[in-house]
């Protein structure tokens, strides 16, 4: 017999920022479970009091939750395709007391309530693997959250037309689609930079942060990598995070492309 | 009065990979002397005793002969516009006892004689600024020299089509063209890597070292950036270099893309 992994009690309620917010994510059976990758996101938008924030497919909305615990007075809002994560990401938002509206909609046909505003940050943590490069999972759901039907660069091209002037965007992603990436954010933003973050120091990265400014002008910079683990090998708590990282995934801290 | 820059007497003869090379370049009254770039770009092409190498834009030729010295036995081959720097390239091949052809021609409109051939490894140190994004110096040469012609993308172009399969084509840049040089590579080879040259731990770089392979297939990579100089600040003798990048510049040694 197949499981709802959207059941209540399939559901599991995850502690992030040290407890400052907690978010509501399927136990098991989908691809994604959100872990460091969406709070690092989220800690590198520098968002300040009363912006309105905007997430691409945001799932359970755990980046959106951690910017909206971090600055307070946030108008969050997501987009997400799946109604049950859709459901989620609403009450993770009800019951960490923010303020926020998620529309269940498909990124590649935006509805008009969405196309009527805008937003001062974009966030979006897509799926990693792209379409037609892995083997595809038979269940819909779990195809949909791990390789998304949509090329990357429509996502820029979205975030780009609903940013207000000199608004970011920021995506977290697999180092391997840098340069879709940063093709798509020269194109359709400006003022890029990447933050790569790697496990170890000395170690190739496997994930980026990459941001564009609606009409911004300065050159591409490449920031030094953001090292997550201290030390050279795995300790078995699984604690060992460098200092900047503890700091934003244990006490909501921000992350600083600027080092 | 007017001072020729290629005159016999102001030119001068430098040192390379601790003397191993001597390459002549013009004292001044150009934008360009070679410096450690071209060495690191030699450094990082895994050429093979008895390939075919060419070089495209090769200046004085001061990447193509610490090629030639590192490596036995290449057939070395450069492109250069300038009757002046092709003159002295064709010199400091001979006078490093290297076998090498340097072809005076535009990128822009490859001579037959160029198209005749195809090469195991190209490399190029492309001019490092944009044409309409710095000031125009009256002098042609040195406008020439700074800014180039040619698209990025251009060059890559060119030197996909030079490549035999599996071939390398190795570039060094500004960070700030990272965006253009990667969308080439990625257009016109694959199996891109990219390493950052950081000046200091912890620095944003501000050069990279960036390569694709003809026919290639693996994923993007970002390697961990190559840092040139060691301690947090500038000693007086301007020799704290790192001892990665010390054994290139000193000894000849290469400089690996996978640390």
């Amino acid at each position: 017999m197949r499981v709802d992994p959207f059941a209540e009690d399939a559901l599991h309620c995850d502690d992030f920022l040290g407890g400052q917010a907690r978010i509501w994510q399927p136990k098991q059976g989908l691809g994604y479970r959100a872990g460091v990758d969406p709070v690092l996101l989220a800690a590198s938008v520098e968002a300040r009091p009363g912006e309105e924030v905007l997430e691409l497919g945001c799932g359970a909305a755990p980046a959106l939750i951690c910017l909206g615990v971090r600055v307070t007075g946030l108008r969050l809002a997501g987009v997400e395709v799946q109604p049950a994560y859709a459901a989620l990401a609403r009450r993770n938002i009800a019951e960490n007391g923010l303020q926020g509206m998620i529309l269940e909609a498909d990124l590649a046909s935006p509805p008009a309530e969405l196309k009527a505003q805008s937003f001062d940050h974009v966030l979006a943590n897509p799926p990693y693997f792209e379409q037609g490069k892995r083997s595809v999972s038979p269940d819909a759901g779990i195809e949909l959250a791990q390789a998304g039907a949509l090329p990357l660069a429509d996502w820029v091209a979205l975030a780009a037309k609903r940013l207000k002037p000199r608004g970011t965007a920021t995506f977290v992603q697999r180092v391997e689609r840098l340069p879709e990436l940063v093709g798509a954010l020269s194109t359709h933003l400006g003022s890029v930079e990447v933050l790569p973050l790697a496990s170890r120091e000395g170690r190739a990265p496997r994930l980026i942060l990459a941001r564009g400014r609606k009409g911004g002008r300065a050159a591409f910079r490449l920031c030094p990598p953001l090292v997550l683990h201290a030390g050279a090998s795995h300790l078995e708590d699984g604690d060992d995070y460098t200092n900047v990282v503890k700091a934003a995934l244990r006490d909501g801290k921000p992350v600083s492309f600027d080092g």
